[in-house]
C-alpha cells in the first residue's frame, strides 16, 4: 500500500521525460533523411535551425509521422493504418501513449502564441515545457523540462525569421543555435498527418477545459481517419478537424471512480457541443470566421470510451459522423 | 528434391534460435527506457534482475508490447492495431511470428512451475528452454538452447526474492546474475497486452495437447482485441481469456495434408469445446475456481485458419462471440 | 512562386534517391537475420551474393517483407495488417511511400528481362535504374543512378547461377561482387508478401501505359489481402494477381486538374478492364496460358482514389470484389 501510495505520487507529479532531448533527436534523425522525407532544412543567421516539412518543401506522410512524433516529444506513438468507418475502408493513423498528460498537454497542444512584432503562430512541441510561458497549465501539469535545448512546431506557412527565432528562444531562455523549428502547413501532407494524430489530445484538452485533472489518465490510444490534402489552409483546417470530430476515436484509462467517469464520458465527445454535426468550415462560415466564438466543447473526438483503473469499467459515449466525413472529405 | 528434403529436417529440429540472447538484449533495451515504459528494476542478493512491469510500477501499453516481445524470445511480432469486430472498432493486437513452434511453445507458454518453497508461478519465456524442466514437451519440440543467460516471464503480483531466484538459476544451470526476470500482473496494462499476444500460442498449445506435432506449423499471424484492465486480477483473467476464446483470429501454414488439417480445424477453435460459450469468468465460478476442472480444450482462439503449404487449401473453423466479448468486456 | 516552380521541377527530375545503397543497406541487415528470416545465403564464383527466400530455403513472413522494402529500394514502408473487407477479417499488407515513381516503377516494377543463354525471369529492384536496359521508361521517369553495387530481384524458383549473375552485372556495369540477388518464388511466403506489396505500384504501371505522367504522382498509400500460399507457381500467380484486382485499394495524390484525374479515376482500376470479373487463373486459361493476350489494363487495383494536389478534390473509381477473392484464395 505505501509503495503503490508512493509510485501514484511520482505518477501525479511526472518526472521531468526529456521531450526536448527526444525530439532533438528525433529532429536530427529527420534531417538525416532529409531527401527521402522531402524537407528542407536551413540555419537563420543566430543558428535556430528551421525544418520545413510542407512549406516550401513537398515533405509528405514520412514527414508527417515524424512531425507527429516529434510533436509528441517522442512519448508518443503514430502509425499508417487502414481503418474501417462504416463498413469502408478509410487510411488513418493510430495514435497511443502512456504519457498522455505531458506529450498531449505538455508537448502537442497548440498552447503558446509566437507572436512578436509581424508574425503570428501558435506554437506546439516540447519547447513550450521549457519556455513554460503558459504558467497556469504547467503549474496544473506539475511538469516542466530544464533543458538547454529544445524542438518548437509550427502549423503554418510562414518560415520563421531569424528575428521570430531570437525571440522565442530568448522566452524559452535556452541559445537561439540550441533551438529547432519544424514547420508544416495544415494544407500539405506532413500537416495533415501531424494534426490528425492530436486525436488523443483534444480529448485530454477538453478534459482540462471541463477541470478534469489530466493527470489521471494513465494512458491512451485512438484512430483518426486521415484528410485528403485541401485546396487551401482554411479548407484544410475543416477537413483536419472534421477527421477528429466526426471520425476520432479515443480511448483513455483513468484513475477515477465510476461517478467521475460517467460524468466525463457524457461531456468528453464532440457530440456533446451545440455546433456538433456539420463540416468544421461550415461552422467556421457561421461564426462569420471567428474561431473564438465557436463552442470550445466541440474540439474532441468523435467517439470516447474512458476505463477506470480502479474498478475497471468503461464508460462509452459519441458515435463517428461518416456522411458529415464523407461531406468534408470528398465532396 | 534432396536439398528440399535437407530444408525440412533442419526445420524439424530447429536449430538454436538464441531466444535466451534476443530476450536479453530486448531486457536491456526495456531497462534502458524504464522512465518511458514506466517500468522498475531491481537488482536483487544473488544479481538476479528484475523488471516490474506493473506490480509495483505502473508500465503501460508500451511495457506491454515489449514485455510480449521478450516472451516470445524475439522472434513474435506485436503491434497495437484497430480491429474491426461486428462492424465496431476495437482496440487490439496483431501478432506474427515465422517460428511459431519456437516462439510460442519453447518460449511464450506459460508451462514451467515456478515452485520453490512459499512461491508459486507459472513460468514463461526463453529461460525454458535453457532449463528444459518440461523434458517431454521439449523433446516432443526437438529444441534446447545452451545459453549462459536467460529471460523468465512470470504473470503475477509478487515479484521474486532472492530464494525464487535461486532456485529458478539452479534449475536452470546458470548464474543467478546471468537471469533477468520480468513481472507484470494479469491485472495492468502490460499484462493485458502480454497475455492477448498469446492468441497463436494458445492454438499450438491445443495442437500439442491434441497430438498434433507444432513443428509442422511453418509460420502464423492473428489478431486479439485488447481488455481494458479489470478492477483484479481474477476479473482480468476472465477478461484476457475471453479476448483469445470469443475473439482470437489465428491463422497457421502447416506442412500437412487436407485430411489432417481438416480434422484439426474442426477441433481446434474454442467452439469445439463444451465449457464454450459464456465469460470465462463465469465458467470458472461454474468450476467452484478450479482451474483444472475446466476443459483443456476450451484454450484455443475463437477462429482459425489452417493453410496446407501442400495442397495451398484452407482449413476454417470457428467464429467470434461479440456479445460474449461486450458482456465480459465492457459489462 | 519562384520557389515553388524550382520545388515542383526537382521533384519532377527526380534527385538520386540512393535506392540501391538503400537496398544494399536493407540486404547486408537481412542476411545478418539469416536463421530468423529462414533465408539462405550463398556466394557465386565471381562473387555476386544470392539470398534465398523461398526456392530452397524456407523464408517466411518477416522474409517477405525485408524483400518487399528492399525491392522498393528502401522508399517503401510495408507492415503486415488486418484488413476489413466485406465485414469479414482478412490479413493483408499496407504500404506507403512518398516516392511512387522511384519505388514502384524505378525499382519495384518487374521490368527488365533476364535472359541469358539457359535463364529466364523478370528482374526487379533498384539495380534497373543503374542498368536502365528499360531505357524509353527510365528517360520518361527522368531517373538513373549510379551506384558501384546494386540489388536485383527475381520471383522465381531457379537461382542464378555464376553466368547469369556475369551478365547481369556486365549489362549494369558493375562487378559482379558488388550485385546482390534477392529470389522468392510466387508460390512461397516471402513471394506472397512481396507480390500484392505491389498494389500501388500496378496503379503506376497502368498510369503509366495510358500515358500519364506517374512523375506527377507525391504520394500513394494502399492495402492488398495477403494470399494463403498457393499449392504451384501458375496457382499462385493466379491468387497474388486476384489480391490486386479484386481486393486492393490505392490512394494516389496527384499533381493534376480535376478533369484530368476525373478521366485517369474512369481508366484506372481493374474494373475498367474487359477481361475483369473471374479468377485470374482462370481468364489465364481462357487465354490458353499466353499472359501477352490478357488485356494489359487488368493489371491495376481493384478500387482507387485520386486526389489533386492542387484543387483538393478526389476521384473514386472501381470496387472490391470479395467473391471473386473468396474463390480465389479459398477454393
Amino acid at each position: 500500500m505505501t509503495k503503490s501510495a508512493a509510485c501514484v505520487m511520482m505518477t501525479g507529479s511526472m518526472t521531468d521525460l526529456n521531450m526536448n532531448e527526444r525530439a532533438y533527436a528525433l529532429a536530427d534523425r529527420l534531417v538525416g533523411r532529409a531527401a527521402e522525407l522531402r524537407v528542407a532544412v536551413h540555419r537563420l543567421p543566430a543558428g535556430a535551425r528551421v525544418i520545413d516539412l510542407g512549406a516550401e518543401a513537398q515533405g509528405g506522410i514520412g514527414a508527417g509521422l515524424a512531425l507527429a512524433e516529434l510533436c509528441m516529444g517522442g512519448l508518443g506513438h503514430i502509425e499508417l493504418a487502414s481503418l474501417t468507418i462504416d463498413g469502408e475502408a478509410w487510411p488513418g493513423v493510430t495514435v497511443w501513449t502512456d504519457h498522455p498528460a505531458a506529450s498531449c498537454m505538455a508537448s502537442q497542444y497548440a498552447g503558446w502564441a509566437i507572436n512578436p512584432e509581424g508574425f503570428f503562430a501558435m506554437g506546439s512541441g516540447p519547447l513550450r515545457a521549457i519556455a513554460r510561458v503558459e504558467r497556469e497549465l504547467f503549474d496544473r501539469l506539475g511538469y516542466q523540462e530544464s533543458g538547454a535545448r529544445g524542438v518548437l512546431v509550427l502549423e503554418g506557412r510562414t518560415l520563421p525569421t531569424d528575428a521570430v527565432a531570437t525571440w522565442v528562444a530568448t522566452k524559452a531562455g535556452i541559445a537561439p543555435d540550441a533551438l529547432t523549428f519544424a514547420v508544416a502547413p495544415t494544407a500539405s501532407l506532413a500537416g495533415g498527418v501531424q494534426i490528425v494524430a492530436r486525436v488523443l489530445e483534444t480529448g485530454l484538452h477538453k478534459m482540462e477545459t471541463i477541470g478534469f485533472d489530466v493527470t489521471r489518465v494513465l494512458s491512451a490510444a485512438g484512430t483518426s481517419p486521415l484528410p485528403p490534402t485541401a485546396r487551401s489552409d482554411m479548407r484544410a483546417i475543416g477537413r483536419t478537424n472534421d477527421c477528429i470530430l466526426y471520425g476520432g476515436q479515443a480511448r483513455y484509462t483513468v484513475r477515477a471512480d465510476d461517478e467521475e467517469l460517467a460524468d466525463l464520458a457524457r461531456k468528453l465527445p464532440a457530440s456533446a457541443s451545440a455546433d456538433y454535426g456539420t463540416p468544421f468550415y461550415d461552422i467556421f462560415k457561421r461564426y462569420n470566421n471567428d474561431f473564438y466564438k465557436i463552442d470550445p466543447m466541440l474540439f474532441s473526438p468523435a467517439e470516447v470510451w474512458l476505463t477506470s483503473a480502479t474498478s475497471g469499467r468503461t464508460f462509452h459515449a459519441g458515435q463517428l459522423e461518416p456522411d458529415v466525413l464523407r461531406a468534408s472529405l470528398f465532396d
